[in-house]
């Protein structure tokens, strides 16, 4: 068993990313944030994912996050990085960079801008995973990247070796559990979800644990959750999803005035303001920020889950 | 009416970024591949584009390809450059090193990997054009970036001199028709066709030129066409972009055991190879290498179109 | 509450339509595979669905089917029909002719082929509902019809007591939990799931049953997970679950040869037919008949799930 | 060569049908919209497309419209009749019902609601081909069926014979022009058009004519375009499209109250009756129908199109 896969499960919230007025990574927040986490108990941090606004962030800035999260964290739980870019030769400079930064992991996506195939998916985890050490999980988000990394690719990846896991961000709970289904064969397997809302689900399916971006604002919750679901005590595991459920719905305060992307990371950060953790409700450009108005109904939206 | 605007027209081919074994930039190929271009009598030069591979690209490599272009068009004709990455301060950065790489002009896309709507388009382009004095081309790729610039925000855009046309790579004839007849309010905008296909159809509904990829490997040919259509001849027109649609049938030739960037890309570079201008038919990882039996099906469609 | 929410729940198969070799309805086979459904126990029967293969029928075929079904079922078990047309003239002839067979319910999808909005979707469904008397329920299926049945339009037209639940098919499960969550609302409305790989999880997040295709092959096997799961025995219906989605495989034999309509088709007709209970395989056109060495794999497939 | 081949060409407007406001076929209507094309010296007619709104017709309305359609052209002009259905089974019905109403062509497209690979799209056009004596047209119309018929299946069709020709309504310009160019191994091959908006460009790549559903409105302006382009004045044919292109913006004048769908066939409508042809605006239900304000906006772009 991987090192990785013995101490990989659980909820591991992929950061926000605090931005100061100027654009630059605030630092004293993203320290708040982490200490936030960990006091929750999460059981992992994964920084630099499409929560933590990395495509917004530049190498530099990107490399100040991961500086100050290997810090903050301090080895206390295992610390995962994305690597997210267009292609192979930029992914691995960015890996570089990461298991430099002293990560635990790193967390990867298919190839995009540019359209591949299958094939092409499997010659790009194989090529990162031969440049570093650190062990890999794929990031399976269509959304983002417009392809799908099929489950044969998948697994043919976890059977050489090449990716120690999943992070599931598809929204394709049957193929998922099929991944699922597959660690009779491969039981390091590591396969966690990217949904905020159907965890509980995930849990009694089999799934390692889960990556929500929610868990950002209420990683209590989300822990509350997850020991519930392994204690097998689902029906306060399906409370406590029910409440984030109706908590998720921030997300869309800003839809219409601006899109998703912006909508939801604004959601995150206003929530997190009013929370007293970070600074600023500053996103990355060219994302729109939620307004008076807007940060008026995300407040009422947490005093509803009881987090003001 | 802006420099670029009284200088910009014709072909101006994306241009090919020619690689070595160790897949770095072949320099001594590109120059070769650049006189080659000029002396078919291309109007302008596209650097760093979705044909040029500049996903694949690391940062030094792209400041690599522009010197050699800037160096060798040596303002013949205008150069492009690409600054393809997901947002906006990211792009910023490769904004300012084209800049002072000394080209004429830049192509940005919407942004991607992210999910943005018109409102954060409109914002990118905006800020992008308020940090660097060069002129923008709007590029408008949806099988790449996955949103439209919707002809709205576009025109708004020109109206606000943010941009100062468009590269539509769209597909969608009937929508970039609309954008040509805004020139009625917007004489000076700037639209160029994508489509490697027609373009004596473009050219006759009134685009200022054509920017495509297989005009690497016959640029002679898209001169001829565009040539013929500026001289009202739409029968030797449409004879050459017959020619040429037929040869682009090469893009199909790796298909099945590669997707259609690897066979696309693959087959531009394997047909230049077997011209003679470049030394390999490299292109950047995780794409495919066309092999042997899929070389010798190139060599076949370029005796076909007389060009070998 | 409707007569329809009170005898309503748990497992209702998309009656599959046993064909001739002619192409006809075999009346026989039909008769053998109702009398299967509800030995086996299921709660309910959908007939005319996309299982049911609804599109590829005749209207007179259509009648044919539901005289059968209502006769045999008897009123032992509520009975639904599909009447799935393109848009609301049509779906109301259709709609008249299942209220005089005698059928408890109908399944309506929105309009198809043309395109529409969610305005057009709920004065639609107002439509229908004004014209007959049937409770009705939404079949939510964007793979077949391209459009969704937003959240907001279709707990509006619950509101209006205009639809009576839905039939979830649209493989996005994360909404389907916030219908659920409506319930707090409308607490007698209908909320099947359409999956037949996440029924244990639908079940444990508060669905009212499941419509699965594969129920014509296995139903004891989903009775059994449904009455698992009414029991709080999770672990026992994750277990059914499990052995069922491995099952579900079958619907993959044709895969390359066909695409997925054909293969899926025709693998629960060639196992009903392995199984006894319908006389042929027939698919109706212009989809592809499985052949014998496909035909083969599934008998391998019902003899690993213990059904031969 | 077939007699179809050799009699149609040029612009063949796919008929509008106009309602009474209780939703029957308006036959005065139809027949006064009849006499208007034909004295616009339109080349053919084409009933029951998606212009049409076939979707939203009973079968009964169908066999109606096309009696009045058969009659009133009189043989003048070639009449296609679009047999709009799912499947092969109900298709062949709506070819035969037609082919008894003595029209000379069907316009058939690939299956739709199920899921079809494309060699279920090649059995289903060899199965109506079978069933029927009339020649067919395949109807590519992505946007509406949701699968492309790939030009590998529709030349392997015109090679077997069962197919004569192509309305293209896929939006796709090169691969259209793609099978234009097939027409050196298959001289008879019908090839039109269904664009309202690249009609000049379509002629000046080899298109046999034009299906736009614009030509309800205004015949002449596309029987001049026809023309014109047929007499090698291309610039004669630019205007008149473009004047054509700006009438056309009348589609989106219910847009945001309502979809594309209701939007454009209300607004052909509209404008029908502003011009005194046809009696009412009524659309297909659901589809919602434009109100005075919107009429007002389709009356100014009369004006300004020269069409009051």
């Amino acid at each position: 068993m991987s090192v990785l896969a013995s101490r990989l499960h659980g909820i591991v919230p992929p950061l926000s990313t605090p931005l100061t007025e100027e654009f630059e990574i605030d630092t004293k927040s993203l320290e708040r944030l982490i200490a936030f986490q960990l006091e929750a108990g999460v059981h992992g941090i994964f920084a630099l994912g499409s929560t933590g606004e990395v495509a917004f962030l530049s190498d530099k800035q990107r490399a100040t996050v991961l500086d100050v999260v290997v810090r903050c964290v301090a080895g206390q739980v295992p610390v995962l990085a994305g690597t997210i870019d267009m292609t192979t030769a930029r992914i691995i400079e960015h890996a570089r960079a990461a298991e430099q930064a002293g990560v635990n992991g790193l967390v990867v996506t298919a190839p995009f801008y540019t359209r591949v195939g299958q094939a092409e998916i499997s010659e790009h985890f194989r090529l990162v995973h031969a440049a570093v050490e650190l062990p890999l999980l794929a990031y399976d988000i269509p959304v983002a990247v417009h392809s799908k990394i099929e489950p044969g690719t998948l697994l043919q990846l976890v059977k050489e070796q090449v990716v120690q896991g999943v992070k599931d961000s598809s929204g394709d709970e049957a193929n998922f559990r099929g991944l699922l289904l597959a660690r009779e064969s491969y039981p390091d397997f590591l396969a966690f979800t990217g949904s905020e809302l159907l965890v509980d689900a995930a849990l009694m399916i089999g799934a390692s644990g889960a990556v929500p971006g929610l868990g950002n604002v209420d990683p209590a919750g989300y822990v509350r959750l997850y020991e519930a679901a392994r204690a097998g005590d689902w029906q306060a595991a399906r409370q406590e999803q029910e409440r984030l459920y109706r908590l998720f719905e921030i997300i869309k305060v800003g839809l219409g005035r601006m899109a998703i992307g912006s909508s939801a990371m604004g959601a995150f950060k206003t929530a997190l303001q009013l929370r007293g953790i970070i600074a600023t409700n500053v996103v990355g450009r060219p994302q729109l920020r939620l307004n008076a108005a807007e940060t008026e109904q995300i407040r009422q939206a947490l005093h509803t889950a009881q987090l003001l």
